[in-house]
């Protein structure tokens, strides 16, 4: 079973050995890991903008897999990276596992708050909204409930634990528990 | 043709009248516009939790739609709303038109710098990083790569204006402009 790992793990300055630790810990539950910048063959896209052959590239790999997990920890405000939910959404659209984590144990909500600060109040039906009158979403959840939800249909599990915050980046027992959840879920053969 | 309008204008305080105004501006383009809140029938998942029900109305609606028109408008941070982000990719990978507009100008790039402050700073390599060495995507587009790559797949547009911030969630410009797009590409009737 091929499995496409999503996250902003790319943009570490040692994506590729993080790569490796994440394909390791598939071959170790017999699961085949695709990491963003892994080759797609074949090179296609000569003379195309960087960024436009890199989105072909990450589509095709999508389109090869069988899984996702998406490394949801939040990134640069309360969400997870764009392009990790935009692939969650992408994959949920395709009919294929979706599974996710977060290094980051609080919930949407909360980081919500955390991030909005002292400009937000709550309206006269208690709800929360920001300084543009926007509500907060207060569902307890990982995430916005479209990233949740298309986990849930997809038979999917969002898995969130703290780490240190010296180790978000670089802890990977939670994306172990998912790929353990996923190779459980697809009756995978682990080598040993 | 139906098109789906995705956006975090949900979360205005007079969301309905939100609807109101982008299906109108629809209609008069020939077009028939699907806001997320609209009633999806059948009314299925009775019992369910409110933001499942949430999500699979939403996900009905959009299986429904030959395009999506996503406000992909800056929200609590660098990036898009993370629900609209998702159903971006959601309707990519389905094959859909996908239009997206956003009432802040700026590129990606010069956003998530704003949004870093001092943390961000230059590699030996002169690419920008922030506080956890991770790279700032640095390609003059609209959002993440994955965003403006799947619009352009899709064969859509990513249309960015600037407008006075108190109008930001209000005005309709943009949003316009993408539907007078679509009804082009799609040789959609006008009413007139």
């Amino acid at each position: 079973m091929k499995v496409y790992l999503a996250g902003p793990d790319v943009f570490l300055p040692d994506a590729p050995a993080m790569a490796e630790r994440k394909r390791a810990i598939c071959a170790a539950h017999g699961l085949n890991g695709i990491f963003p910048i892994d080759v797609h063959p074949p090179q296609a896209g000569h003379g195309l903008p960087a960024w436009l052959w890199t989105y072909r590239r990450n589509e095709a790999h999508m389109r090869d897999a069988d899984a996702v997990i998406a490394n949801l920890t939040p990134f640069r405000g309360p969400s997870a990276d764009a392009g990790t939910i935009y692939e969650v959404g992408f994959m949920r659209a395709l009919g294929r596992r979706v599974l996710g984590y977060s290094n980051v144990a609080a919930a949407f909500d909360a980081r919500t708050l955390a991030f909005l600060g002292p400009t937000a109040r709550r309206d006269g039906e208690g709800r929360w909204r920001d300084a543009a009158d926007m509500a907060v979403e207060s569902f307890g959840l990982g995430d916005n409930l479209m990233v949740d939800g298309g986990i849930a249909e997809a038979a999917g599990v969002f898995i969130r634990q703290e780490v240190p915050e010296a180790e978000r980046w670089r802890d990977l027992s939670a994306f172990e528990a998912c790929v353990r959840t996923l190779a459980r879920l697809s009756g995978a053969t682990a080598d040993w």
